[in-house]
């Protein structure tokens, strides 16, 4: 053994620093009712299977580098140009090579709360973030973000973990201001909100992000992609690694894009779901905030009506030990009252509604 | 559009210097003979059927975050444990994470000629990398290597586009001098070279880097893996992408990996063609480094008897209107008048000694 060698004298600064990204918890054991990483409770477009077999075989060989047909059929989905589109190892993969490209040992900035990823991907490079907070109200703070010196500035919209879909009005006011490139993160539009890629045509300080994770029920399979001017393509390819997109996660997505009945009818079914939920923590009256994404921010409240911070944990962990995971956020004020819910079958639904039933009981006796 | 937005002004200074890596051909078209980007001739293991139909149905839910279960899988391959393994998006993955951690703005080093993404994954980062220059005879520059003051130093064995394979002893050497982090790139190891694997107990400045992509026949499907001491290891999974291999990829992985029999077949056939090759060309005369990988690195010579840069790029550019791929690497004194030809079947073999003797006619009517 070297003695002397001791690898944490080697850390890269910013490296050393590091708080990496807690993803929400994927239980490996059977029987949970999983609602707290947003996945779809519907499979995927049946059609996969006829690709499979073909690529396969083909294992061996290396796959197409640049990702070329799949990038055609989402350039033809929003009339664009193969040229205007990238296609990542997962969203992630895409918010990694845009900080990589644009930020750097800069800043970028975000709103507060939002995905928790922004802030690892900023650190990963050498970044410094900017936090821009939400009001209660959730609306857009376009001034405070238009005035931030950050080359990007991260937006989910629908937002994360609220479900709050912001206006194209605003998103084009943010565009008219901004000085560097808004990333409109898109992960979740399918399930109400509207694209900010109407807004390509006239705005090339805009990137706008969509994953297959989601509305497409592929989170398994990490493919996401960025739509944006050729000139931003072109700067961020030139970090992609050269073969980020297997053969196998090319060729589903591409059939689970083009199978566009299957993704209507499953995005249908979730929003369904959703108003069904919505309207059941109504009647519990827990605050919820109206969601256009698969999942529902709502304020618990126990028996005796208080709702807070105990209250979210208490049922987040009540519900845990039943086998119903939910996600809890505890360590941002707008977001330490709330429980984040993912919109699963109307079966696992009824099962979630039954566990605050028996916790609302139990609390009732205690 | 927004007339004062240029992308250029928020470039990050070293990325806008880079020079992308470029890979080998992948033509999408049928019917070529494709020797140049070291793909394996045969498919991977037929027992990857079993995993499918499992994983694809599960495709909606995300991959378990740390590929658990591939990890123990090499671990137990290794003799180490699950602690001393990450995963990578492909190797080359792993390459941009051992970068990023370890060297970052600083600097790394490697031999020259050798794997040509060292460059772009280091310049990715805003490092520098420092140049070894092999002699002719391909021995490791030991003392070179050691007086570096470079963080990282990468060297792959069996070498790139040699095949040159070094020994244990001589690597052992360069850990004891090293300063830095030794990572021996063994992408080609399990065509006839000795693992450095074998060394992890005793040194813990060492990371051996392999990959699917060649001996498991799955270059298709992006996964390769990094073996260290936890503490590097743990290093390295701070600046891993959450999701960064997805469900089919772990789950296939482990069978092939599984399947010694099929893996073992596999690397013989390839060897045994490798070597009737290696006599062919030396039936030629032309002088071919000896190779521990799935590639031969050879000097061609024309009817004249001549070598050099022209005869090299001659025989590709005839080669390829015969739609035979093989790889040339002009940029270089040490391959300028080489290819590197990647062990096919044996009948991919048989049309590739056609197409040189067709030149070589070709060559003598001129």
């Amino acid at each position: 053994m070297s003695e002397e060698f001791n690898a944490d004298n080697l850390i890269v600064s910013w490296v050393k620093e590091l708080s990496p990204y807690v993803p929400g918890e994927q239980p490996q054991s059977q029987g949970w009712v999983k609602l707290n990483t947003n996945e779809n409770p519907y499979p995927a477009s049946p059609n996969i299977a006829k690709v499979l077999q073909e690529q396969v075989e083909a294992l061996r060989l290396y796959p197409e580098p640049t990702s070329l047909e799949l990038r055609k059929a989402i350039a033809k989905q929003f009339d664009l140009s193969a040229e205007q589109v990238i296609i990542g190892n997962g969203s992630d993969n895409i918010l990694d090579m845009i900080t990589r490209s644009f930020v750097g040992l800069g800043q970028a900035g975000h709103t507060v709360p939002s995905y928790s990823l922004y802030p690892v991907v900023v650190a990963m490079s050498g970044g410094d973030l900017l936090n821009i907070p939400f009001e209660e109200a959730m609306e857009l703070p376009v001034e405070a973000i238009a005035k931030t010196p950050a080359s990007v500035f991260f937006l989910t919209n629908p937002n994360a973990p609220t479900g709050v879909c912001f206006s194209l009005e605003s998103i084009e006011a943010v565009l008219k201001k901004i000085k560097g490139i808004l990333v409109v993160d898109e992960a979740y539009i399918d399930f109400g909100g509207q694209s900010a890629s109407a807004l390509l045509q006239s705005h090339n300080n805009l990137i706008v992000v969509q994953t297959f994770s989601k509305s497409y029920s592929l989170a398994g399979l990490r493919v996401g992609y960025a739509m944006a001017s050729s000139k931003i393509i072109q700067v961020l390819d030139s970090v992609r690694d050269a073969y980020n997109v297997d053969r196998l996660a090319q060729a589903i997505a591409q059939v689970a894009l083009e199978d566009r009945a299957h993704f209507q009818a499953n995005c249908e079914k979730i929003i369904q779901t959703r108003n069904q939920s919505q309207a059941y923590f109504q009647s519990l009256d827990w605050f919820t905030y109206p969601s256009s994404a698969n999942f529902l921010f709502t304020q618990p409240k126990n028996a005796q009506g208080e709702s807070g911070p105990e209250v979210a944990a208490s049922l987040f962990e009540y519900l845990k030990s039943k086998k119903i995971l939910v996600r809890y956020f505890g360590s941002h004020p707008l977001t330490c009252s709330f429980l984040r819910v993912s919109i699963g079958t109307d079966n696992q639904m009824k099962t979630f509604n039954e566990g605050i039933e028996s916790w609302l009981k139990q609390e009732q006796q205690n």
